[in-house]
């Protein structure tokens, strides 16, 4: 665990093999975080735990010490590869569970989809929440409504907690998305679908600097 | 954690939710065990992390404090319900992660396809292994060539180690597994399905004694 705890949520990445294509993921994530990426999530679902932890390991092994690791949903994964922290969605094990095992020096996230879930959180051993899904996406499909950018202003206002956005953020939102309170951004398909990663990552990151600082 | 460590594998019930039909699992678990199951593994592979501990949690709840409750592939859920054990396949985390995790007085069980996995867990830190499949079956088709009976046999003389046998194995059959050298016998179906677990579980048990005690 090399976490300092509150993480740098400005560019965070989530994994997507399968948007990937024959791309090594190991690579593509070098390519990202070349671009600016700040923290690494490892979100994938057809693999068996094995083949898991094999890819949590070889992303730990080429990621630099200031960049975090976070495992989406599997606990034993986040334990067995030693990674920075865990991600939990409203169906995974509790947070307090996660909080047990994984330590205070874990980052924990917990995603959010609705203002019951946000009030909720308030008591949970988490370091940061997700706000999703900010706009409707096609990587994601189970989700409740979309939040929307109000929904993002609303939800800045109920809480005090560091706030990641995630859900259909590309160039053309993710100034807004910055604009309306969010701490960093989550993308998937603007990065690993992206012909050109480093670049993807290198544009997104700028727009969020320039949102940050008006400059636009 | 209330294992004794070497559990009795005589009739080990691996759950199957869909098997169960409109049946409660803990409904089904409790008629079975009552007909003299041994061992219950819930192995559920379609449902969320939450839904897996709260499976976990419901059947410890009511499994009599002699009867393991082991916990297929999920280290995560096996550690939060504090269940007695963890069975890991071969695209499972290894078993000395999970060792690490659980500690020295959990029981874990590993499936091995084949003579070289079978010789290859002669120094893995695990106290059961599961012989599988030795026949072939609908319930598991992901599975390598069935071991067969003459295969059990080669199997008891390779180790020394506690065999569960899986697979395929029903009424018709059992009595002969037992006679190959399985310390136990593991079945989906052959309760899962039945119109009466209880009466299922009663006659597999009975016929288990027999072949035993060679009263047949």
């Amino acid at each position: 665990m090399k976490a300092t705890k509150l993480p740098d949520l400005t560019l965070y990445l989530v994994t997507d093999r399968r948007l990937a294509g024959n791309r090594p993921l190991t690579e593509l994530v070098q390519q990202a975080v070349a671009g600016g990426v700040t923290v690494v999530q490892l979100r994938e679902k057809d693999c068996s735990s094995r083949q898991y932890l094999e890819l949590a390991l070889a992303l730990k092994k080429i990621l630099p010490p200031e960049i975090p690791l976070i495992i989406n949903d599997r606990l034993d994964v986040a334990l067995a590869a030693a990674a920075d922290g865990l991600h939990l969605g409203q169906s995974d094990l509790p947070p307090e569970v996660a909080r047990r095992y994984l330590g205070p020096g874990a980052i924990i996230g917990l995603t959010v989809e609705n203002p019951e879930q946000l009030a909720e959180a308030k008591n949970l051993p988490v370091d940061y929440l997700a706000i999703s899904p900010i706009f409707l996406t096609p990587t994601k499909t189970d989700t409740g409504p979309a939040w929307g950018l109000q929904g993002l202003v609303q939800a800045r206002k109920l809480t005090r907690r560091p706030l990641l956005a995630i859900g259909g953020i590309n160039e053309t939102n993710v100034a807004e998305v910055i604009k309306a309170g969010a701490d960093g951004v989550a993308v998937v398909s603007a990065i690993c679908a992206a012909p050109d990663p480093e670049l993807a990552a290198r544009k997104l990151r700028r727009l969020i600097e320039e949102a940050r600082t008006g400059s636009f």
